[in-house]
């Protein structure tokens, strides 16, 4: 049983924050202790800032007490990053708002970090812009968030992910030192680069509490094709010719042949049968986006394509898409619990990954299915399983051992876009050495002296 | 007077480098003292190291003694950085200079720090890539030292400088330490990115033994125009508006009245007068160039313009470029000394900077030149004076100051693509607030706990 907060910080909180934006209420607190990982656990209280000076009050408050910060966007993330396992006070952004700025000659937006992604996106789309980062839950998830876990989405293949869309960061430090840093400009060479090194970072090294966000010209014009191929290693090699080509796809999305049969399955039976399948999407204005779809449909073209669709219109994009969109829920359907890992390989490995996958499938007897951003080699493995069932859950979790094993043989990495938190914590050692987890704790405890932000995740426990 | 290097610490370099790998004649070692910035120390000892564990070695043998080390490309950068103002070890990369790998299917290559960036280049290309930073200086610097000072060039505008270019590092820490960081694969979120902050670090924090560089397939074919416009606020605003359409310009330049007047006089008498010139490039294939310059000239037309050349052939494309070209030859035909800052400011406050410069110019009774990369509001501000006038020699320096103060009231920061060294050190603190900075030098420690690594470079003493 944790001690509650001592009452010389509650008071403290309380006047920094006002009446309405510091809750103690355990009914009230329950909202903040989950995430979409669903794991849980019980802050003991939680902060609703709406300036940064609080934000700075309240860290210097909580370090007194070496009392645990947890940021907390919208609690989208899969990886537990923002459930509070050590308790103290969860601080949500979700007050936090505000678009100070779209400033459209410097192809910049200034945010707060609670600001939803679907709102930028409006604000920038009025002056013709975008913010390149598109997970699946963007209607609801907050740009601090993206930032905290380097969000990618399918559009990360052109435009990159949160990391390459940012220019400079206002940011508490667990010390309780408000740093600056970066600037509004595309460019710097100005000692070292605390705005990229704090994306990712998952909430252990700084609060965020301004963002300036690098936008970019929305194109006028999308077109989407649809290739399938005979095998994995066929769709590969025209990954490979798509990305080595000037044209750079928009979006490159990947199923293996597992995906591809549950799909036909419910309800895609207007989709060809076929052992793996690449949904491309091609960008660029009236003049040339005939172009761009004839390079990616030159670059798609090669030994093993079966056939190769282009959606000349908005309804046809639909069905064409409408194979990918049936698949998460269609998961489900063969069974109710689901591991998600979303690894990453280099390019040339997606075919070595995907043969290993379907050997582990087998292995294990459990259905494991392959799909997600290929341009990037960022595959969402999904391994489905019986949560009832205690040997089928055993089994579930021996088999995403042994993913990542052979994901890091490959040469690949633990997370493209998800992050580490709570859940891949432990299979960190796999990836990184120990010198370079070393400096990495090294470094947390400069930004963190004490310790206090979001304890026990990204990093394991020293030996 | 330095004490000379402790014998002990000779014999173990010696041992670990082989015979020849090991500099300690003066005169051998007299090259290796000086960089483009005409600034000039004398090392102890030169090591020219051939593999991985000797940079090992040799780092954990100097901070055995405590003895600096400086890490050298080709000592083209100009501020200092490479100068070994407090003696020690100068260990110079030219003969890790191996392309490991080419690797076309992953994008990528892998190359020692030594690897001359035209000779990637030319091994890139042959593949049908490039790697995107082009400084002026690419045939003959490093991509080390590229990686060191996060170098750009005009192509930055829309392929990025080096930050934006690399996937992961090995690299020895001050502490002796190799550390693995990254990743072969275009996107991550596993930890902390110590690949990014490490790029642009000017040799303060690790010796890179091994980059792993992203590569981008190379444009069929390129085409420019020149727009020449009548004063630099309209100039300004046709760059904001070729950066808010999505036809990203592949190099965008800039250069004021001033310069558009001197590269005239030198021989340009084809260039038409003007308040302000822009060069911009566009890149595509055959079937899209001639749409990528329809929009390029459509968003360079406006108020202001006076003339938009295309130049339809390579021999035209030639004549257009002389302009500037024969700008920083042109330079030293006003006076002989020359301080050249790579300021940067948003790209809305381009007019607001080359107004202020004309004031100082005014004010200081020198001639003060802006050209540069425009895209990214990377301005090069050259201020002219004769160094044997030490009156003049004191404006310069005064002027230069408040060219600082200016870029910094705009919003800006020092440097785009140099980096800080030795030269802008000392003005770090105007740009950058103490707790950022105590930040910077608390991170620095942990890299290189005995600050052997490139002292007093980026970094001004400590209070």
């Amino acid at each position: 049983m944790r001690d509650p907060l001592p009452p010389g910080l509650l008071r403290r909180l309380a006047a920094c924050l006002g009446g309405d934006a510091l809750l103690t209420d355990p009914a009230e607190r329950l909202a903040y202790g989950f995430d979409n990982s669903r794991r849980q656990a019980m802050p003991d209280a939680v902060a609703l800032p709406t300036a940064d000076a609080q934000v700075l009050e309240l860290v210097r408050a909580c370090r007194a007490h070496r009392v645990p910060i947890v940021a907390r966007g919208r609690g989208t993330n899969t990886t537990g990053a923002t459930v509070p396992v050590a308790g103290g006070v969860v601080v949500s952004f979700e007050r936090m708002d505000r678009i100070r700025a779209i400033r459209p000659d410097d192809r910049l937006a200034l945010v707060e970090p609670g600001v939803l992604n679907a709102d930028l996106q409006v604000a920038a789309g009025a002056h013709g812009f975008f913010w390149p980062p598109d997970p699946t839950s963007a209607p609801y998830c907050s740009v601090g968030g993206n930032l905290a876990c380097n969000a990618g989405g399918p559009r990360a293949v052109k435009y990159g992910a949160a990391r390459d869309n940012v220019l400079g960061l206002r940011a508490v430090t667990g010390a309780g030192e408000l740093v600056r840093c970066g600037a509004p400009t595309t460019k710097g060479a100005t000692g070292y680069d605390f705005t990229r090194f704090i994306v990712g970072s998952e909430g252990t090294l700084a609060l965020v509490v301004e963002a300036t966000l690098r936008l970019v010209p929305k194109p006028a014009a999308t077109r989407s094709l649809r290739a399938l191929y005979t095998d994995v290693a066929a769709a590969a090699a025209a990954v490979a010719r798509l990305m080595a080509q000037p044209v750079a796809p928009s979006m490159l999305e990947f199923m293996d042949g597992d995906c591809v049969r549950l799909a036909r399955e419910v309800g895609g039976a207007d989709i060809p049968e076929a052992g793996a399948l690449l949904m491309i999407e091609a960008d660029g204005d009236a003049d040339t986006i005939a172009h761009a779809v004839a390079a990616l449909s030159r670059a798609a073209t090669g030994p093993g394509l079966l056939a190769l669709d282009v959606a000349p219109d908005a309804a046809a994009r639909e069905a064409l898409w409408s194979a990918r969109r049936k698949l998460s829920p269609a998961l489900r359907t063969l069974a109710p619990g689901k591991i998600n890992e979303d690894v990453v390989v280099p390019v040339s490995r997606i075919p070595a990954l995907v043969d290993g996958v379907r050997a582990l499938s087998a292995e294990f007897a459990l259905p494991v299915l392959a799909f997600g951003h290929a341009g990037n080699g960022n595959l969402h493995v999904n391994i489905l399983y019986h949560p009832e069932d205690a040997a089928e859950s055993q089994r579930a979790i021996a088999c995403m051992h042994r993913v990542f094993d052979l994901v890091i043989a490959l040469d690949g990495i633990l997370s493209g876009e998800h992050g580490i938190g709570l859940v891949k914590r432990d299979f960190l050692p796999r990836a990184i050495d120990p010198a370079t987890l070393a400096l990495m704790r090294a470094v947390k405890a400069t930004f963190d002296p004490d310790g206090i932000l979001n304890p026990g995740k990204v990093l394991p426990a020293a030996d």
